[in-house]
C-alpha cells in the first residue's frame, strides 16, 4: 500500500477537525472528527442527505440527488467527495445531526419497592492474626454472611488491598440475575447507601440512558444522543448490510461508544453533587433495543435476522457481564438484555408493553410503536399477538424530500391556511429546515382537508402559486426559500412522490393493526385502549392521524401516550423483580404474525392506500373532517 | 531517557540471540533470548549461580561468589555483567537450566468412572422456517435438553455460524463446576466423543501438564518444563520480593506462558494422531500449586502471604474461567484451582493428600513433601494436622556450592569408597557437573558412615588428599576437576559450610515431623505409613535418609512414594466428583500449625542438628549404620 500524505479537514460551524489520508471521503473525515452528518443510505451516494460545501482541494462525483442550485453554490455529497488536500467543510443545516428532540420521558408506574438484582452489605471484620489466619475471601464472606456466589478473578485481585485500605471495614456488592451471580465488588469502608444502575434504550436513531439509584428507584439523571451508528446507515436494514459488507466491529463499537458517552456524562453530572463516581459504581444495566440493535451491541451477526426466515440469535438473551460488552460499568456487573420475540419484534417492544402495563389487565389493548418500522401488540393479560410492518423511514425523515428527524429546525406542527400558505411550529425556534414525522401527518391531513390532495394523496392543481408542476410531477410549496434557515435558496416542497411514501407508511401501519384485529376476531370498537409509544407519538395530533386513516377511529379518550416506553420498561426491569418475571412471560405469551408472507396484510395495506380508507365506514368521525365535511 | 544503541548478544552453546540496549545485564539478555540461566537469588549478584564467560564488549563487577579460577578464565556473573557492545556469551554447564529430570509421574489410584464437570450432547435440529422461527439459542437448548446454564457472549456470537455450518446438527458442551456453569461451546456436527481437559502442577521450579481424555480418564500425554519464573528468583520468597519491587505482571505472564507452552506441545502431539486440536478443545483445567504459585498465576498480590500473619487471599479459590487467567483453553471453560490451607500449605499439598489416599483410611499417616519448603501432613480420615518448615533450598541445588537441581549432569546417587574416592551415577550419563538433592543425602550419609564427618557434620582431617583445609575451613573433594564436565578446572568439593546447610535442612524436616507427632500425642511407631511426595523423594535412598535422622525410623515397608502427587491429585479432581468433594473436605479438616512462632519446633530443630539426633534412641536402626556400627 502506498504511503499517503495526511491532510487536515476542518468542519464548520463546529470547528472540529480531523487528520486523514488524502483520498478519504468527507463523510469518513467527519466521522473521525466527531461531526455527525446525516447519511440515510449509509454513505452510498443515493439519499442525498449528506450535503456539504467544501472549500479547498477535493474531488467529487455528480449525483441526481444534487439540485442545480446545489451545483451552482458548490454543494456536494459528503459521502462521494474525496479529500485531496487541506479542506474546510461547511455542513449544511439539514445534513447536520444536531441537537435532537429525543423523547426520553416515559410514564410507566414505578414499582412500590425497589428490588434490583444487586445488593450491598457492610461488615466490620476482625483482622487476621497468627492464630486466626483465615484467608481474606473467607473472612469477608463470613462477615457479610453470603456464600454460594461466584467470585470473579477481578474481585479476588482487589480483595487484599480493599480489606486493608478500609482497616477491615468493608462493603461487599453481590449481583444475582438469573443464571449469573457474583461477588462483584469489595470496597473499603461503608458505601452501602450508594448503589447505582443504568436503564438504556438503544434505538436505531437515538440512545437514551437513565442513571438510577436502585435502592430508592430515583432517576438521578437522563442523557441521550444519536446512535453513532447513524453515520453507517439510517435504518436497521442499512446497518445490517453494512455489517455484512464491512464486518460488524465498527457498528458494535459505535453503539457501545454512544451508550458509554451517555453514562460518562451522567456520572460526571452526578459526581458534581458529591463523591466522585466511576464506572465501578454502575453495578447493573438494563438494556432494551430492537433485535438488530441488540445483536449489533452484543456483536452477534445479524444476517439471519435480515434474511428469511428472519431468526434472531435468541429470544431470552443471556445475561451478559459489563466486561463482555465493554460497557462503562462494573466489568463483572450484569447487564439484562431485553428478550426478543422475533427478528422484527424486539426488546424495545417488550419494554413498551412493560411500561404500558397492558399485560396486567384484560384488554384487549393495542400498542403501536412507530419508528422506521412499525410494531404492534394486541392483547392483554391472557393473550397477546404481535407483528411488525416495514413502515419505511418516512416519519423519521427518510424517503421524503422535505423530511427530517424531530430535531432543531424541524416543523413538528403545521396548519394550511385558506390561501394555502402555512402556519407552523419549529422545534428549537427559528426558521424551518424541514418537516418531521408529526409535521408530515399534519401536512397530509391539512392538505386533504383543504382539498389540495385527493383521497389517493395526489396533488390537485389549486390555481394557487403554492401548487405547481415540476419535471417530476406536482409539488406543494410548504414554505418559500427566502424564509428558510440558511438553506440553498430553493423552496421547501412536498412532491407527489413524497406524499405517496407517506401514504404507504400510514397504510402499512393501519394494515398491520387491522390484520391483528382480524386474526384475533376483534373489531376496533372492542379495544379498551390504544397505546402510542415512541418519539413519533410525542408530537402527534391524534385526530389528524385518525383523519388520515392511520389509527383506528375509536373515542379519543381511549388513546394513551407512554412516551419512550423502551427506557421506561428497561427502568422497571432494573428495579423490579416482578417486572423481570413479567418481561419473560410477555415474550412467551406473544403470538407472532409474519406479515411479509401474509396475503391478508397485503389486502389490508392496499385498501388503506386511500384517505382515510377504501371502506370509509371504518372511519365515521374521520369523514366529518374530510374535504367534504367540516374544516380540520 | 536517552536513546540507546541496540546490540546483539549470542549465547553458546545454544546459538540463541537477542537484541538489547547497551547497559542491559547479560541475565536479562539471556531471558529475552529464551536461554534459561540459573539465578537462585533472583539476579541480585549474591548466589553466584549464573556464571558465564562473555567475549566482546561488556563491563562487570567482581563478586565474592567468583573464584580466583573464575577470574583467571574470564568467568563473570550474568546478573551483574552489563552488555556494552555485540557479545558472545558462553553459559557454563552448571549455570544452564538444561533438560531437567522432572518427576511427572504419580501413582494415585484413578477413579472407576470419569465424572468431569464438563459434558457434551449431540442433537439433530430442524431448521427454522417462517412458521417456526424459534431463535438459534432456544432451538439448540431445546435440542440438547439443557436449560438454566449461563450462556457466555462468546458462545452466542459463535452460535449462528455453528448451527448453520453443521446443517443443524450440533454438539453442545456444558461446564458445571461449583457456582460457575455455562454453555461453553456449540460445534457443528457430532464431536461428542472428544472431550479433553488438562491437569496442571505449578511447582516453584517446574510445571507439569497432563492432557486428559475426561470421558475415559486416559492420560493422552504429559509435558513439563521449568517454571519460567525461575529467572526472576529461585524460591517463593525471592518471587514475592520481585513481585513487590517490580509488580507481579511479569511473574504472572511467565507462569502462564510456561503452562501454555506445555498445553500447546500436548495439543500438537495429540493432533498428530488424528483431527487437529485447538485450545477450544481443552474444556477444563485442574490446577494445583503452592499458595504463592497459585496467587502469582492468578495475578493476586502475595505480600500478605510473605509477611506475618501469612494470610492467603482465599482458602477455597473461586473457580476461574480460561479467559480470566489467559490459559490456552476454552476461554469460557472452568479452571479448578486447588484450595489452600495456609500461606505455606497450599493446593499442591492438598493434591498430594488426594493422590496418596491418606484421607480415606484411619492412619495416622505422615505425608512429607520436600522441596524448597518442606510440608507435612499427619492424620487420616478423621483428622489432619499440617505444617510447613522453611527447609531451605539445599536439596534443590541452593545454598550448597556443589549443589544443583536434578537435571542432566547431576550426581543423584553416590558412594564413598574406602580410599575416600567416590563412585556415582550421573543423570543423563556423561561427566558430572554437581550434586542434586538425593546425591547430597547419599554424600552426607556416606561421609558419616566412613567417619569423614562427625555427628555434627564437621569434616575430620582424614589424612587423605580428599579432605583438606581451605581459607573457608575444611572441604571434601567429591571429584577432581579433570574428571568434571567442561568445567573451570576446579575440583567439585563439599565444604563444612555446605554440610551445615544440608544438616539444617534435614533438621528442619525431622523437627517439623516430630512437632506434628508430639502435638497430636503420637509417636513415630504409631504411623501406619509415611508417604513421600515430590521429585526429591523420587531419587532418594530411604535408608540413608533415616540414617541421617531426616525421616522417622520405622520399618521401611511403611514408606510409600507417590511421585508427583500434585499433578496426580489435580488429575483426580479433573475426573472425579468425589475427589473434588474430598479436596474441599481435606482443607477444612486440616489443623494448621504455624511453626515460625512455635518454641517446641525450635527445640526439636536444635536436637536434630546431629546425625542422626541428640536422642539416638529414636533411631535404633540408624545407629547400626553409623561409623560405630556396620558399613552403609
Amino acid at each position: 500500500m502506498e504511503e499517503q500524505a495526511k491532510v487536515r479537514v476542518v468542519f464548520r460551524p463546529d470547528g472540529r477537525s480531523a487528520e486523514v489520508n488524502a483520498g478519504t471521503t468527507v463523510l469518513e473525515a467527519a466521522r473521525r472528527a466527531g461531526v455527525q452528518i446525516d447519511a440515510v443510505c449509509g454513505g452510498e451516494g443515493k439519499c442525498g442527505r449528506c450535503k456539504v460545501r467544501p472549500s479547498g482541494k477535493f474531488s467529487h462525483q455528480d449525483s441526481p440527488a444534487l439540485t442545480d442550485e446545489d451545483r451552482r453554490s458548490g454543494v456536494v455529497l459528503a459521502c462521494t467527495a474525496l479529500v485531496q488536500g487541506d479542506l474546510e467543510v461547511e455542513v449544511l443545516p439539514r445534513s447536520r445531526l444536531g441537537k435532537h428532540q429525543i423523547v426520553t420521558e416515559s410514564v410507566e408506574r414505578p414499582p412500590k419497592k425497589a428490588r434490583p438484582w444487586v445488593r450491598k452489605r457492610y461488615a466490620e471484620l476482625s483482622p487476621p492474626t497468627l492464630t486466626d489466619n483465615t484467608a481474606d475471601l473467607e473472612r469477608v464472606l463470613n462477615g457479610v454472611g453470603w456464600k454460594g456466589y461466584e467470585v470473579p478473578l477481578e474481585t479476588l485481585r482487589e480483595l487484599p488491598e480493599a480489606v486493608r485500605a478500609g482497616d477491615w471495614k468493608v462493603t461487599a456488592t453481590i449481583s444475582n440475575l438469573d443464571d449469573v451471580s457474583g461477588l462483584i465488588r469489595v470496597e473499603p469502608g461503608d458505601t452501602s447507601n450508594t448503589l447505582l444502575g443504568v436503564a438504556v434504550d438503544i434505538g436505531t436513531t437515538t440512545i437514551v440512558v437513565n442513571l438510577v439509584d436502585v435502592l430508592t428507584g430515583e432517576v438521578l439523571g437522563t442523557a441521550s444522543d444519536y446512535n453513532k451508528q447513524v453515520s453507517l446507515g439510517e435504518d436497521v436494514i442499512a446497518r445490517m448490510m453494512h455489517a455484512e459488507e464491512h464486518g460488524m466491529d465498527e457498528l458494535t463499537r459505535l453503539a457501545r461508544d454512544t451508550v458509554n458517552a451517555c453514562i460518562d456524562t451522567l456520572l460526571r453530572r452526578a459526581s458534581a453533587g458529591g463523591s466522585r463516581l466511576t464506572e465501578w459504581d454502575v453495578s447493573a444495566a438494563s438494556i432494551a433495543g430492537n433485535t438488530v440493535m441488540t445483536q449489533l451491541l452484543l456483536g452477534v451477526r445479524t444476517d439471519h435476522v435480515r434474511l428469511e426466515p428472519y431468526v434472531p440469535v435468541a429470544h431470552d438473551f443471556p445475561t451478559v457481564r459489563g466486561r463482555e460488552v465493554g460497557l462503562l460499568m462494573n466489568p463483572n456487573g450484569s447487564a439484562l438484555i431485553f428478550p426478543s420475540r422475533a427478528g422484527y419484534v424486539g426488546g424495545d417492544v417488550v419494554a413498551d408493553v412493560l411500561a404500558s402495563g397492558m399485560h396486567r389487565s384484560k384488554g384487549p389493548h393495542l400498542l403501536i410503536d412507530v419508528g422506521t418500522n412499525g410494531e404492534m401488540v394486541l392483547g392483554g393479560k391472557d393473550w397477546m399477538a404481535t407483528c411488525s410492518c416495514s413502515a419505511g423511514p418516512a416519519f423519521e425523515g427518510g424517503e421524503v424530500s422535505c423530511g427530517m428527524r424531530a430535531m432543531d429546525g424541524a416543523i413538528d406542527r403545521l396548519r394550511v391556511n385558506d390561501d394555502l400558505t402555512t402556519t407552523y411550529h419549529v422545534l428549537g425556534g427559528g426558521r424551518p429546515v424541514g418537516v418531521c414525522g408529526s409535521g408530515l401527518i399534519d401536512l397530509l391531513a391539512e392538505l386533504y382537508s383543504k382539498g389540495v390532495i385527493d383521497r389517493k394523496a395526489r396533488i390537485q392543481d389549486s390555481g394557487s402559486s403554492r401548487t405547481r408542476s415540476s419535471d417530476e410531477g406536482m409539488e406543494y410549496v410548504i414554505e418559500t426559500g427566502d424564509r428558510l434557515a440558511g438553506g440553498t435558496g430553493s423552496d421547501l416542497v412536498v412532491t407527489d412522490a413524497d406524499l405517496q411514501n407517506i401514504l404507504r407508511t400510514k397504510a402499512a401501519i393501519y394494515g398491520a393493526c387491522s390484520v391483528l384485529l382480524r386474526k384475533t376476531d376483534h373489531r376496533a370498537e372492542d379495544l379498551s385502549s390504544i397505546i402510542i409509544a415512541g418519539g413519533f407519538g410525542y408530537h402527534l395530533d391524534i385526530d389528524r392521524a385518525i383523519t388520515l386513516g392511520m389509527f383506528p377511529d375509536v373515542p379519543r379518550k381511549r388513546y394513551r401516550f407512554i412516551g419512550n416506553g423502551s427506557v421506561g420498561g428497561a427502568r422497571l426491569a432494573l428495579l423490579s423483580e416482578r417486572s423481570r418475571r413479567e418481561m419473560r412471560s410477555v415474550v412467551r405469551k406473544m403470538t407472532y404474525l409474519e406479515l411479509s408472507v401474509d396475503n391478508e396484510f397485503y389486502e389490508e395495506f392496499s385498501s388503506s392506500l386511500f384517505i382515510p380508507h377504501t371502506d370509509t365506514s371504518r372511519f365515521p368521525t374521520a369523514e366529518a373532517n374530510g374535504p367534504h365535511g367540516g374544516a380540520g
